[in-house]
């Protein structure tokens, strides 16, 4: 029902005088035969899945959606396209750069003045464009629908999103985000259950990660500590590099950022923090008295870390004041996970907002959610090698095809199979049994099975284990008992 | 990790001076509180899919994912984003004009001479669109990959495309495809596959249906007994409307395509064909004496339909001459699905295709394929209500919050069950019990969990039914076997 013509065309492929009409394309000229094969390609950024990478990429998305399920999140879809008036001003100047905007359709470019700036153009001649992330569209949805949720409300969504960002590696222009949100409740048992999430994930993927916590309100703290709330962002950006650059590179920064030298040294002893997360804790307590955001910075982080300590997660948790990620909108709590053993920066990450759905209008909507990188996690397991074996069995048999007088049977035992849950193939085409059996091989199907006037009179097959070699006849429930 | 700043402009929202930035919306006013909720909506033909929307669609995709999957079919996606160049000219002119157009990035529209006739304009402002089939995509796959795919090559794609088609009832914007395609085998053993599946869908999914099957070559050899091989479009588009139209407008309408009196009675045994498909398939042989092309189609048709008699399928399959689906690129046989009990139009179509990738230079690749049409199947299971129940279930269990003190054993507990595979909640507050117990009603969990002092001290937990009312005190496991 959705097919259209794909050959209305065809002719004009074919006529190579036209073939001038295809200037993006490079043609080569293949030997065996007069055809030029175009050389095809898709946008930069983009890409094609072939069926390894999907099996493995579905490895991930099966893991990740299972743990979503099992905390009782629902599944909801957004349209991929949405309103520009939804998506612009949500991401910042940059993010407004980075949107696919989609052509109005019909002819309704004359009425446009194109000698304007084109930022004025672009409003009348694109009114949709696709969504940039799940965060505003799920906050779209929430408004949207806020007559039908119950709250609290737990939704995962695992879709594509888009950005027109300059492609390099890991970075893509179409690529999924699986995102997990809970809504509607201020309670610190939902971070404890976004941790035992992450931890549920990657122990279930066998990848070893560190999940580092810090909160918004201890760095608002902090700002305050020093002076200087107004410069909370610069603050933490600037120690937010304490790894990369050093201390006295940060200090020196700081400066420029606008701090004075002893505000500056007032930091010393928030970079001097050590032990376990409840001994910073203290030691921050006490830095912050009088300071009332600082401490419920501190009481939220010690009832959280309580809640860890009692569920025991297989992965380390630590307390992380130098991570600024998301600060923007992030209020609470905030959330990142790296891989111990492969440098490739954040594999999943999240925090908690007050105000989902403020850009709407709609007030006092507070959620917490994680967002997982499945692309990152895919580098990940790439790298671990840690994919499991025969993800991408697109047979697990194959019949091979002797030709007409056995197909009857051939067709019914197929049917067998796979009525008991095996995918199962039948050589479409009575061919040369090499043929046959090099197709087995460079598929990798496990097991092959010939039938003929033997098997048919006694209603067995003859089952081979390409792997071991061994081969067998059996009656037919018993071969699909051993596939199985 | 994806997440990026979404409350950059939330200060614009809230300020009522800037809010007339929001021409497209219609704001009202909260009498509850002062801020103004924003209208919000999604563009026209797209929707969004809340959970038991959503719990639907998935069963119903992943009956044919299983059924794909059986068939040792193999998952691929492509980029929802293609080249132009690749999608343009291959769906006819009226298709080009469905195709959602994406405006490039950067300031590139100064040297566009927009004085043109707009047509002429696109293509120097949008290189790229987005897919407007899984056919198309598939074709350039198959020619870019075609040095890492193994012949013959099964692949199934469920994807969402796009087309800016006017939007009605039944009709979207954005809607997903079901494909699963076969190519590099003339064997009509592929075709018999293909009806196997069509069958073990509708079965699966409890939908009675016919599937009605013609041939191309039927279809052209009609139009060389008449002495018209160059109207063979116009007499079958004519024949397609026999059901609705009946036989006299048929033949006026035959009239108005071109055909002459005499040519148009030749037509006559066709419509008189009656009985089994072997039956019909007789008397066509008899008329297509000398007739290559209509007794390549009669035995095709035949062989096809022995292999069908063999399986036995459980929905009625008939030879339907007047079905001409697909006529622009089917070559071999044409499928079309209709349900038997709700009047939707087709709910699956297909047919082989001699030169898939001929659009893209590359000769040879036969194929054949269906679609399935996952929102018209929706559709017709929401009219047969034919849903199972409990499909949408969230959470199976919901563990009611006392507080503090039994925490820790409660979120021991939700991890066992969890571990269990059961979907389990934590109602997040401390609120009254009143508020837990509704919302465990308003969102249907199943089975609610109590655990006080005596719980903890017995290792138990208290279990009520929320159908049945009924409640009892079990040992953890023996709550997990109840509810699993």
């Amino acid at each position: 029902m959705h097919r259209c013509s794909m050959y209305d065309e065809l002719i004009i492929v074919r006529n190579f005088n036209v073939l001038r009409y295809y200037t993006q394309c490079i043609f080569r000229l293949n030997n065996n035969n007069p055809h030029i094969i175009m050389k095809c390609s898709i946008p930069k950024g983009t890409r094609d899945f072939l069926p390894l990478e999907m099996a493995r990429r579905n490895y991930i998305f099966e893991t990740i959606r299972n743990v979503f399920k099992m905390f009782a999140f629902e599944p909801i879809e957004t349209p991929s396209i949405e309103n520009l008036s939804t998506l612009m001003g949500k991401y910042g100047e940059e993010g407004d750069k980075l949107l696919f905007k989609i052509l109005n359709s019909g002819d309704f470019m004359k009425d446009v003045d194109f000698s304007q700036d084109y930022h004025k153009v672009v409003p009348h001649i694109c009114e949709r464009g696709l969504r940039y992330d799940l965060t505003v569209p799920f906050a779209r949805f929430v408004v949207q629908h806020r007559d039908d949720l119950v709250l609290p409300f737990r939704r995962y969504q695992l879709q594509p999103v888009w950005r027109a960002d300059r492609p390099q590696k890991g970075r893509y222009r179409e690529f999924y985000q699986c995102d997990a949100d809970m809504i509607g409740s201020e309670s610190l048992l939902n971070e404890l259950e976004l941790v035992q999430m992450i931890d549920a994930v990657f122990s279930q993927l066998n990848v070893g990660v560190t999940l580092k916590i810090n909160n918004r309100k201890i760095l608002a703290g902090i700002a305050e500590l020093v002076g200087a709330p107004n410069l909370l962002i610069d603050i933490t950006v600037a120690i937010d590099k304490l790894d990369k650059i050093g201390l006295d590179a940060v200090k020196a920064e700081l400066a420029e950022r606008g701090l004075t030298q002893p505000q500056i040294e007032l930091l010393n002893p928030i970079f001097e923090l050590n032990g376990s997360p409840a001994d910073k804790l203290n030691q921050l307590e006490k830095l912050f008295e009088g300071i009332e955001v600082g401490q419920k910075g501190v009481s939220e982080m010690r009832e959280l870390f309580g809640y860890i300590q009692s569920v025991q997660p297989s992965c380390s948790v630590e307390l992380d004041l130098t991570l600024a990620r998301g600060l923007n909108y992030y209020t609470g709590a905030i959330f990142e996970v790296k891989a111990n053993n492969v440098s490739i920066g954040s594999i999943c990450g999240g925090g908690r907002y007050d105000n989902l759905t403020g850009i709407f209008g709609m007030p006092n909507v507070s959620g917490v959610g994680i967002s997982f990188g499945a692309d990152r996690i895919y580098d990940v397991l790439t790298e671990l090698n840690g994919f499991p074996e025969g993800l991408s069995q697109s047979a697990r048999v194959l019949f091979i095809n002797f030709g007409e007088a056995e197909q009857a049977y051939v067709l019914k035992c197929a049917a067998q199979f796979r009525a008991n849950g095996i995918a199962t193939l039948v050589y479409p085409d009575a061919t040369k049994m090499k043929k046959q059996m090099d197709f087995a091989n460079r598929k990798n199907i496990p097991f092959v099975l010939f039938v003929g006037e033997s098997e048919i009179t006694n209603h067995t097959v003859t089952i081979k284990n390409m792997l071991t070699g061994e081969q067998q006849t059996l009656p037919l429930l018993d071969a699909i008992a051993m596939v199985k």
